[in-house]
């Protein structure tokens, strides 16, 4: 689907989770690589550590503390983004067979990485506030009673991506005390936490679950790719000091280290105090593309798509009109000229397929009015091309139960 | 022993196989970047393709060429340094217990690599050109015959790292004939092959076996690290169509993409025809390094120390005296104040304990010229301790048979 969008002309995409380049500190991440070049510090394009440039894992001491997260050297090591670290995790924690528990949807890059050491992941539904407990709870049983062992529970609380969900505080501790009752871990991926909309949430519902694990039940992966800038690959682990000298030794047979130069701009970008500033600057640009979306999608689809306002983070998730597949209707939102993400790979029980995510991070505001026009055009066509079949009577050119199903529409939650 | 040794001040190390930084194009980097980042093209620090920045995929053509090797963009794919092409390579080619054959000694980054993937690693001893044939056959069929299946030979044709060796034209087209005859892959991996050194080697001696590889039975893999600089990461693989699209799938889940900046860095210093103009200089620069050394040890080490003048590369490979441990000699030398690899971690089948590994890229010639003295030290004096373990008659401060395997030291053949 991604090689036939390429070809559309003038598509407004709302598929890639990508940050806004507009927003990249461009002036300043030059300058720092003219001071650094020219210093000829051999290290700075020489082979590194392959736990990381030590100043840069020592910034994130702030970054860790204004999370809420008390963290040594010890338990933190630097990747080749995130990703790398979902990686890692993977393969230091996961035999074969075992099962790691996982929302429904969550991250396909977590499903990849997991899945690549052959592991089972195994869905848990999600409430308005998270995981659901008991739904959680009767999961682990069953497959601990199949003879499984479930390694950990994978979660994203912060504006998952693709559902843009944010997990209640409480749901947070009651995860975490389950965590312990059950003695599995939890591997909690915060790309997005930094990224709240102050109009609809406080830092404090931010707060990771790694803040209050006391002990060392949960591993904790960051970002600078949506703070900072994704092409400098730079992501971050803290864990047991067991645990991330074991991932240590699988980086070091990965990729030996890395980038020098690119953490070494990262660090600096830190110390010169300038991820702070930006933050505040970013939470207000990405909340306002969120207002363009949402009231863009009032004004085209309501009562047509279901969604949620995200309340931070990149994106926001919709449910299409019973009857309706994400898949076949992103066939005619790209003759539209406008793309998203279908949200069925999203899901690891095959479900999903009512559902899409649409990024609003990178589109322009008037990219973002005209592309919710065009999905709606898409939508309303499929809508038609449905109740036409279903009104031939040979419910062949639709799924069953489509022409009923889009009479009995949802109110849209957002 | 790498933390003990940062202990020491004013240390010589002859232990990492890193280029030499003072050779790194420290204006032309500064450059580029300052005009890369003044334009401010959002792809500059975005996520990027899986798969590598297109340009630098295609200028590859030229760095490909130059060895001899034909090939399309579909059988070629960037990664994050050599390291995760080995990475890559094993996880997408190796299935646990699959056998890998090596040569005795080999790289100690393909060593991790491919065991991480739970391969059983297969040594297979090596003449002074390259890989011994008819062990290398004899190997495979004790293998295939316990029921195993060997997928590929991994081999380093040109300046092994360890050993320096280069393998002859003509053993390299016996290996490819023997890999078509018994149907396994090769894994050529050819980090050195642009750095050999004019007084000794043609280029003609370096022609990959990639070059004469005409049914895709050769994985090829190379890097920038040691012509341009380490700190990019950036290497890449040549391998055909299908086997760099599973490759490609497997980098997406390990860490998406290589960084932006640092391929758009690397293309432009090809682009702008900084790397051949570099080799030239490389080639002399560590070609006088190495004089310089070999000079060194026949001063000091003569009749000790046995070893072959490498005719490329960054490495030296020795021997030490019959009855001496590499690795409790190495205490020795840290004491003395200079450092180097143990050959033992290269053996995948637990031998060389006799070897070691010296790295003159890195250091000047002074440095070399004093820590080759320093290194005499040490070794002479291991040699007094041994023999007075003999002469008092104990043997217990010795390995069996020390005494007399110090008399009976082969001449050295560098």
């Amino acid at each position: 689907m991604g090689s036939l969008a390429a070809q559309v002309p003038d598509l407004i995409s709302f598929a890639p989770g990508h940050p806004d380049p507009s927003t990249f500190p461009w002036d300043a991440i030059r300058e720092t690589a003219e001071t650094l070049l020219r210093g000829r510090d051999a290290n700075v394009l020489q082979y590194g550590g392959t736990r990381g440039y030590r100043p840069l894992l020592e910034s994130l001491t702030n970054v860790l503390t204004s999370r809420g997260i008390a963290s040594t050297l010890e338990e933190r090591i630097l990747t080749t983004g995130s990703q790398q670290a979902l990686d890692l995790v993977g393969r230091v924690l996961l035999d074969p067979g075992d099962v790691v528990l996982v929302e429904l949807p969550t991250y396909t890059g977590a499903i990849t990485a997991f899945s690549n050491v052959r592991a089972l992941l195994v869905g848990v539904p999600q409430d308005e506030d998270g995981v659901n407990l008991q739904a959680l709870d009767e999961t682990f049983q069953r497959q601990t009673s199949s003879g499984r062992r479930v390694k950990f529970l994978y979660v994203v609380p912060n504006f998952q991506n693709p559902t843009g969900l944010l997990i209640s505080l409480q749901k947070r501790l009651a995860l975490l005390e389950w965590a312990a009752q059950r003695d599995v871990l939890i591997v909690e991926d915060d790309p997005y936490g930094a990224l709240y909309f102050p109009d609809s949430t406080t830092p404090e519902e931010t707060r990771p679950i790694k803040a209050d694990d006391v002990d060392g039940r949960v591993v904790y992966l960051g970002s600078f790719s949506k703070t900072l800038a994704p092409g400098f690959r730079v992501g971050w682990i803290v864990g047991s000091p067991q645990l991330t000298a074991k991932i240590e030794l699988a980086k070091q047979a990965a990729d030996l280290c890395s980038g020098s130069l690119d953490q070494r701009l990262v660090h600096r970008a830190i110390a010169a105090g300038l991820l702070g500033t930006r933050v505040n600057e970013l939470r207000l640009h990405y909340q306002g593309k969120r207002t363009v979306m949402r009231q863009a999608l009032d004004a085209e689809l309501a009562g047509v798509l279901r969604w949620s306002p995200p309340r931070g983070g990149f994106f926001l998730w919709a449910t299409v009109p019973p009857g309706l597949d994400a898949d076949q209707l992103l066939m005619r939102a790209i003759q539209e000229r406008v793309n998203y993400v279908a949200g069925k790979a999203f899901f690891v029980d095959g479900s999903g397929a009512d559902t899409l995510r649409l990024c609003f991070s990178q589109a322009t505001d008037d990219q973002i009015v005209e592309g919710v026009r065009r999905l709606a055009r898409a939508i309303k066509g499929e809508i038609e091309r449905y109740r036409d079949g279903g009104d031939a009577g040979a419910g062949t050119t639709g799924p069953a139960g489509a022409t009923s199903a889009v009479s009995g529409i949802s109110a849209p939650r957002g």
